[in-house]
């Protein structure tokens, strides 16, 4: 199947995006509160931008299968990008990767310290498990916590530490992978389907999903951060080269990368394809990971 | 009210502590289980021993207000012990307090490494949720959230920090202390007696109970940090000192310290005293924090 050359589904992401922004605003503590530094470092990291690609893809499911209460899925879909920016926090570390921009501006330790950026990521890591508890489903704070633990995404970024500086198999590298940012994704659209009751069958084929687009988002994320544009990321291209980091292109190559992720997002439209809903944006979501930029 | 010379309760206690310790091994992830190294250091950290007061709290009160089933407390009450652990690898960091010995064994940071330290921490944060959300309960779980962020535990840990090399009055130290220490054992009895179905009034006073208790705790470490025993305590006393620390002691003397920490108790153990229950082991615990030499 061919993908259109021209965004489709943008018009719907932008309006998603922008009620995320609105949202992440509401929930996160005000920075007049104390401690003061804290909430302003936390407001800094999340309130800095980025595609929001995983709370949409929670209300997303959410909405697809049938969910109708904002109450249950606003909280649940804010908690995925407060863990999402609380592991870049940590990651950005010195003891971890060390780096020194991202979202276009200087990462949390640059900013302010090393303890305010370990106490901030704690601080996110935690909101985030009291606003998906608001959503009363205990059922979805464990698929959260096992997304994220040492069997998901930890894991991940420990394999990530390990695999430095070595060669890697192209099976190591998706065990990294799919993991270190796989797990999460999967769970975003896991959560929001689950919150709106779907069935089993449905959540084996939303899970699927996931993990193609999950995969193909990291795939990409290793591509851009080769020919990708500094100003359109916000941050320095070529830090995995420098820090010689486990990458798909860097072990198969750009071009089998290309080929993987684009068969990938292929795969996973497919897979979106069967959902018998009307307006269909996982098809949108799915092309707009493929054809990111930034 | 006279305190008894001989620990009373003991008996209850270290059979508690046992309990605990069993459930702990039982519920980490095996070292076999990759990311092994993280694991390992999970293991190495919770299992290092410690008095397990948290979890028993959270046990006692559970038993104490009728709760009957072990599949709902004994992991929720395990969650409490991995929340304290992750918070003093994180406080045990460089760009923290910067500690080389906890429980008589190194530092996570100083047996491995920084990263190591920094992502173990991270895992039993959030091993600590998928614990407790074994309990079915969403309401628990946000209790939790909110006993350790930053209106808590992380707000007590920033003022610490904050506190630092500075004149502090009582109210400033008692804000600290009851945020840092006194949140989390405050939710400990909470979270027992809203899983036991514990009606308003009751849990009210189990909450008053907590804070006594807590505030109590954290003076008493202070004072043990100035007069306590190395090898009881299994760390090198005098860092708050080093350090320049907001203590109780530093600011009121280590005489009124003593006096506020055995009104604590003795405040505590009267409302413990008012519930009308068999074995009234609330008390035993109050006695035993008072009486603590580690």
């Amino acid at each position: 199947m061919e993908r259109s050359v021209v965004l489709t589904g943008q018009h719907y992401l932008a309006e998603k995006r922008a009620v995320v922004d609105r949202l992440l605003d509401e929930y996160l503590p005000s920075e007049k509160s104390y401690p003061n530094i804290l909430h302003e470092a936390i407001r800094y990291s999340v309130l800095a931008g980025g595609k929001r690609i995983r709370p949409i893809l929670a209300l997303t499911a959410y909405e697809v299968f049938g969910g109708e209460n904002d109450d249950i899925i606003n909280p649940a879909a804010c908690s995925l990008e407060l863990v999402h920016t609380y592991s870049l926090i940590h990651d950005d570390l010195p003891c971890m990767d060390d780096d020194d921009l991202r979202r276009g501006i200087p990462t949390l330790h640059k900013k302010y310290n090393e303890a305010v950026a370990v106490l901030a990521g704690d601080a996110l890591h935690d909101l985030a498990f009291e606003l998906i508890a608001r959503s009363g489903s205990a059922e979805v704070v464990s698929e959260l916590a096992q997304a994220i633990g040492t069997f998901g995404m930890l894991g991940g970024q420990m394999a990530d530490i390990e695999a430095e500086g070595k060669e890697n198999s192209i099976e190591q590298i998706e065990f990294i992978h799919k993991r270190k940012t796989g797990a999460l994704i999967r769970a975003c659209v896991r959560i929001g389907a689950i919150l709106a009751g779907a069935d089993k069958p449905t959540l084996n084929s939303i899970s699927l999903y996931g993990e193609k687009i999950g995969l193909a988002f990291q795939i990409i994320d290793d591509i851009l951060d080769i020919e990708g544009d500094e100003k359109k990321l916000g941050k320095i291209v070529g830090s995995d080269c420098k820090n010689d980091k486990a990458t798909y292109p860097g072990t198969a190559g750009l071009e089998q990368a290309r080929q993987v992720g684009n068969q990938l997002i292929d795969e996973a439209i497919e897979i979106a394809e069967q959902f018998n809903i009307k307006k269909n944006h996982f098809v949108d979501i799915a092309r707009f990971i493929g054809q990111r930029d930034s």
